[in-house]
């Protein structure tokens, strides 16, 4: 068999890139653990009926089809397909899974999705998303909308990555808004706004006079998009536009709100950006949007909101807020930029020589010892020369190598070589894990 | 839109059942990496000539097709299907990425497979495997066979799980033994032997007929698969059978070595077993098998064996051990049976209380304490009544909630309620994560 090459849009990771994704994705587990949220993984597979339901069908389904089906398998069941998030397959499972589940339901879902779209630069046809959402039974407080955000900056300041800043706005406000200046269908003009940063405002403006705004309205809808504030100051210069609604002053006071606590407990991360507007139509409170710093050419890497209904059976509807963090995408990107590393490619702390074959057994009996101790420990696979032993360690950067001929211990860093008892020597902590390497950024959070 | 069922063969597992997955799958990460093996994920597709190399169609592929695939796509590149276990993957990665990986590779796999076979008990289109394979290039040692099932064993004593047995043989012993008593091919001797648990001697008598055996020969095949033993002492029990081979001979001592082994570092974990056959052609040296105590119906829970050649490039070819263990295949069996649960559905150690919304923010700095100290905690939804606060926590099975306003904390399951200060109240260390509890099980290693 001729060596096989990578199919363009599956990235897979060399070992010390998974330990990278591993180290991201156990810091992402132990931080939404912390505040509550509960592990979630549903199938990859769902009917595509459900999947087409909201008509996204540029999502670019993978159909599935058994190699064997039976003749008239077809028609008797409903076709199947991956899903492309992870939000189509949670309001499926509220649903499905409602009467044995405890509202509010928090739960984290980190999986893969499937697209099968043109693979390029920062888009893959599969990849690992994050979510994390809370969803009620007909009713969500709106304090959801300001906790969510901060649980995932949490996160973010946790990571070795490079500066996350979150981007809020609020639906309600861009509608109440929308609407006061003219707007019959607010969601036309969202549209139009969400392409500002692709097309610029001169483009954008027949835009906005397609969506039945005058040349006043369409000017207060750009004006409005220009306000961005890392906290509060934003809700005067909005005001200041002397526009006034119910429903845009219900916005402005949840979106000061989410400023506030972002202030508070995570200042500099979350910035008002009244031009964020979400391509999705189902969100209907705050929205976000998270862009990574010197990746901003990205586009967010870590994006939700405020829904209404995001599954309703005809008897209870689950509102919820939720967002989805890309990690492919980031990690992709970092990879290829030498920016993310491990410091070894395998969990390995100590390599425990042979001397020769008949006293493997020794090499055995010293490794059970430090991994009774929780030292990560493997022994070396054949009894070649020491040399060729410390290099077997050295490529794979295990840091130390046991001797247990005359019981000692070498540190391939400093190459001090000190005595030692397998029942009481114990490395440095930092030693028992793969150190995270961020070498070209600069604004790591860690 | 209605509530949806469940999808046949699909099985989706609710919080708690997620938390015992979780805590499953932590521990055998946690040893294997005390082991020195490395985590690996591959793409869940591989090109359909791939997936069909070895003749396996009786694996129930799920062939992918892209919703909209351009006319003439289908020519251009090759047919994608999902992945039916962890083997061709890892061979194909391992050809790919040879340059970059160091041998011998030890790694870990645990991932989402998915057949198309018609669903049953114990049977699943989509289940979580999880593999761990030492392979090297061009030779593998030995040890590593001795090796490998003892790591597997470590990872078994440490999970809430039913008494595991692992049943092991040698292909070696078996194709010397049945070439000696005059089997042209062992392996249809080998097929025939498999059948022996399904259809008794009786039947499997005329099979051996068929693969061209004497009478005695048959019946030499059939006195060899009666023989097991939980130490070294089979090799007497064949010896005395009076075959002569030299194969033989190198699968006896192979055979003997690993169960040594396992008497020291197992003891009464590991069985020589001379039926143990493996449906599959590729191995050559020792074979695996794992049944669980009473719950032997389901067959085996975790096989595997040596290959001397899991890939090759022509240049290199790649001689490995390794098993896989069926997680959702064990799992679901113990989740049916009320055999294996959590203490909580949530990770939530503390819930705090809300007193009413204006002091939500006593409440959150109370949480942001207790977090900062490593004890997962989220606060009330809402300021209901404490009654009902209490209920939300009790439903989830959280052990603590605080109360802001004079600042206690009560133990639901004891009633007990102290002064607390969030700065240096600590939870016993067990409560900082959720039981994993066998009632219906006597013998568990935990």
């Amino acid at each position: 068999m001729a060596r096989p090459s990578p199919l363009s849009g599956f990235p897979e990771w060399l070992p010390g890139e998974r330990i990278v994704e591993q180290h991201v994705l156990d810091t992402l587990r132990r931080v939404y653990e912390l505040h509550g949220f509960a592990s979630l993984e549903t199938r990859a597979v769902e009917p595509m009926d459900q999947l087409l339901r909201k008509g996204e069908i540029d999502k670019e389904v993978y159909v599935l089809r058994r190699l064997h089906a039976e003749e008239g398998d077809a028609g008797q069941s409903p076709g199947l397909g991956l899903h492309f998030d992870l939000t189509v397959p949670f309001a499926r499972y509220v649903l499905e899974r409602a009467g044995h589940l405890e509202f509010p339901f928090r739960r984290y879902q980190i999986q893969k999705v499937w697209r099968g779209e043109r693979p390029q630069d920062g888009r893959y046809r599969e990849f690992l998303q994050a979510d994390i959402d809370i969803v009620d039974r007909d009713a969500l407080a709106f304090h959801h909308e300001v906790d969510l955000p901060l649980v995932v900056l949490e996160a973010f300041a946790a990571l070795p990555l490079p500066l996350m800043t979150m981007r809020v706005n609020n639906r309600k406000l861009a509608e109440g808004f929308y609407r006061a200046v003219g707007a019959d269908d607010p969601s036309l003009v969202l549209r139009a706004i969400d392409k500002l940063d692709k097309i610029g405002p001169v483009k954008v403006r027949p835009l906005l006079a397609d969506a039945g705004l005058s040349a006043a309205g369409a000017q207060a809808c750009l004006d409005l998009a220009s306000i961005s504030s890392p906290d509060a100051s934003f809700a005067d210069r909005v005001r200041a536009l002397g526009v006034t609604d119910p429903l845009l002053d219900t916005g402005l006071e949840e979106l000061v709100r989410v400023l506030d606590a972002a202030a508070e407990r995570a200042p500099g991360r979350l910035v008002a950006d009244l031009k964020i507007a979400r391509g999705l139509d189902y969100y209907t409170g705050t929205v976000y949007e998270t862009f990574m710093a010197g990746h901003e050419d990205l586009g967010s890497v870590c994006s939700g909101g405020r829904y209404d209904a995001l599954a309703s059976d005809g008897k209870a509807s689950y509102p919820g807020v939720g967002v989805s963090i890309g990690v492919s995408r980031i990690l992709g990107r970092l990879f290829k930029a030498g920016a993310l590393t491990a410091s070894r490619s395998v969990p390995t702390t100590v390599l425990v020589a042979v001397d020769d074959e008949e006293s493997r057994g020794s090499s055995n009996a010293v490794a059970a010892a430090l991994r009774g101790r929780g030292i990560p420990t493997e022994v070396a696979p054949s009894a070649a020369k020491f040399g060729k032993q410390i290099r077997h360690a050295d490529r794979r950067g295990i840091p130390w190598v046991w001797f247990p001929g005359d019981s000692t211990v070498k540190d391939l860093r400093t190459g001090d070589q000190v005595a030692a008892d397998p029942a009481d020597w114990t490395p440095p902590e930092a030693d028992l894990r793969p150190d995270i390497l961020s070498p070209q950024t600069e604004e790591t959070h860690t």
